[in-house]
């Protein structure tokens, strides 16, 4: 069942959907940030809320009942907070789609529907199967219907060109990851700044780049937020990264570009304007940059890893330890 | 008008009101945390969002109009970001309260309705004149109102005992504070957990207490995400300070205070629990406990900056350069 297929089927037991839910953990959260940031800015009448998974299951929302659409994400397959956050949300009469990256896992036996993502979509797009682009299939499907959304086609088009604007992408960043690789080899605190549709990068760049692959102290912090106090501890020797949205948001990452020109000095901007995201119409692109934010800050890390040989597989705990 | 009537006086005006945005930023975004998660938590119906104010204006949500409920809050009452969110609201045809620390601000009439806080309560309640307060009692009138919640007057009875929760825990926590700032004096780096209501805590001593008035670099993790990357920059040597929580979200506190006592060193963990909160009704506690933690890290906060002899109301940038 594809994305359009499975709105169909849902809407056809389901009178409404009067909001979307999407749960998950670190890097997969990261996933989901996006899809909930089109709902905010398309949707007139479907709220979208995004939890990590244990809080949602600790702070059930009051509005989680049988018009829900519960979106869960686990790659392995295993999360057990996940889990749990599928168990209440089946309980409250919920619809719900799970995504794994592989088959037969614990999630993908929990919801009503499920996605083993990492393949080829039909648009013949590979990044067009990655939990983010699917999820924001599915939102765009859902207000087709429900909303008249009148950009699917244009969402379409974006899934078809995806892979060409992730991989020119990466390319053009390669020298310049090589560069800030070394100038970042010794840092002791990495700030990650950005906005709107990329702040979910921000927060993943910051937590599973850095902290959790690298060792590396990090905060993700907002461009727009940056002012309001995290901008005083600025000087010439605190090191930043700037996601530079191209849409409408990039006023905020602008803002604090200018900032760190005049007092900052180790900053590297990494602009989706330059690395060309504009081949997407410019009515959805927005929800198409994070990922290639994403696959553009994977160069930048392997550098890093590199050049500190601490493979980005190396993890002292997670996996290894009870917790 | 107080926060009863001036539900009842948008009601009057609106046949419902279908969500509400709290808009702010830095200090003040902290303030609607709470709030937003008692709406998350208890309301069925009306969906609750929080935006920094120039996020808001950029990706302005599709779902607000006429039926909307803004709330904004600017300390100074000019932030020039919440003059826009309002512009924008108010464009869009929503109820817009706005609040500012003063009279006779720009913000004080940039809405429909304007609260200037700091005074005392009807209830007789200092710390219930704060925006956090006055918000959560706007929400729990709405909700009474709308649908049918219940404990209102529960609310209203932990505002009449606020005063007694914070300088209680004030108190208590003066000797520890002191160890904590000594401990801390060196640290380069901190970082700062929770879950739940105190999500916004966690936040705001991270941007504001560390950052913005000691220069200290900082990070805010979520308890439940600190297992899903973040833990793995965890050694003895790693300054944290976990606001533990005693509702529904203590479980993901207690589980990174177990990890943090086992692979940790430096850990100062501040417990709701221990701090007496629990004489406010179990129902609704949860939503005043952040204000208590908030009181409570400002005396942390202030033993910190007596020691490096860096007064909190040190600034190189805010207010001082422009930007």
């Amino acid at each position: 069942m594809n994305p359009g297929e499975m709105i169909k089927d849902i809407l056809a037991k389901r009178d409404s959907i009067q909001n979307v839910f999407f749960v998950a953990c670190g890097g997969s959260l990261v996933e989901f940030y996006p899809p909930k940031y089109f709902m905010d800015a398309e949707s007139k009448h479907c709220g979208a809320f995004l939890y990590s998974g244990k809080e949602f299951v600790c702070a059930a929302p009051a509005s989680l009942g049988e018009n829900s659409l519960v979106l869960l994400c686990s790659h392995s397959g295993k999360t057990p907070e996940v889990l749990e956050a599928a168990g209440l949300a089946k309980e409250r009469g919920a619809v719900v789609i799970t995504y794994a990256g592989v088959a037969g896992t614990p999630v993908n036996q929990a919801g009503d529907y499920h996605i083993v993502y990492g393949d080829r979509t039909e648009e013949g797009s590979h990044y067009g199967d990655s939990p983010v682009l699917l999820s924001l299939r599915l939102m765009a499907e859902l207000l087709a219907v429900t909303e008249d959304y009148p950009y699917l086609d244009k969402v379409m088009d974006g899934i078809s060109k995806i892979d060409t604007v992730i991989y020119n992408a990466m390319d053009q960043v390669s020298e310049r990851a090589k560069i800030w690789g070394k100038a970042c080899e010794r840092e002791n605190m990495m700030y990650i700044l950005g906005s709107g549709p990329a702040f979910g990068n921000v927060y993943g760049f910051a937590i599973c780049s850095m902290m959790e692959m690298q060792w590396q102290h990090a905060a993700y912090i907002h461009s727009a937020e940056y002012f309001h106090g995290p901008f005083e501890v600025t000087d010439k020797n605190t090191a930043y990264v700037v996601l530079e949205s191209n849409g409408p948001a990039r006023c905020m990452d602008e803002r604090a570009i200018r900032f760190l020109k005049r007092y900052g000095a180790k900053y590297e901007v990494v602009d989706a304007k330059e690395l060309g995201a504009d081949i997407i119409d410019e009515k959805v692109v927005d929800y198409f940059t994070p990922l290639m934010f994403y696959k553009v800050m994977c160069v930048y890390r392997e550098e890093l890893a590199k050049l500190r040989n601490h493979p980005l597989s190396t993890r002292r705990y997670m996996g290894k330890v009870a917790y």
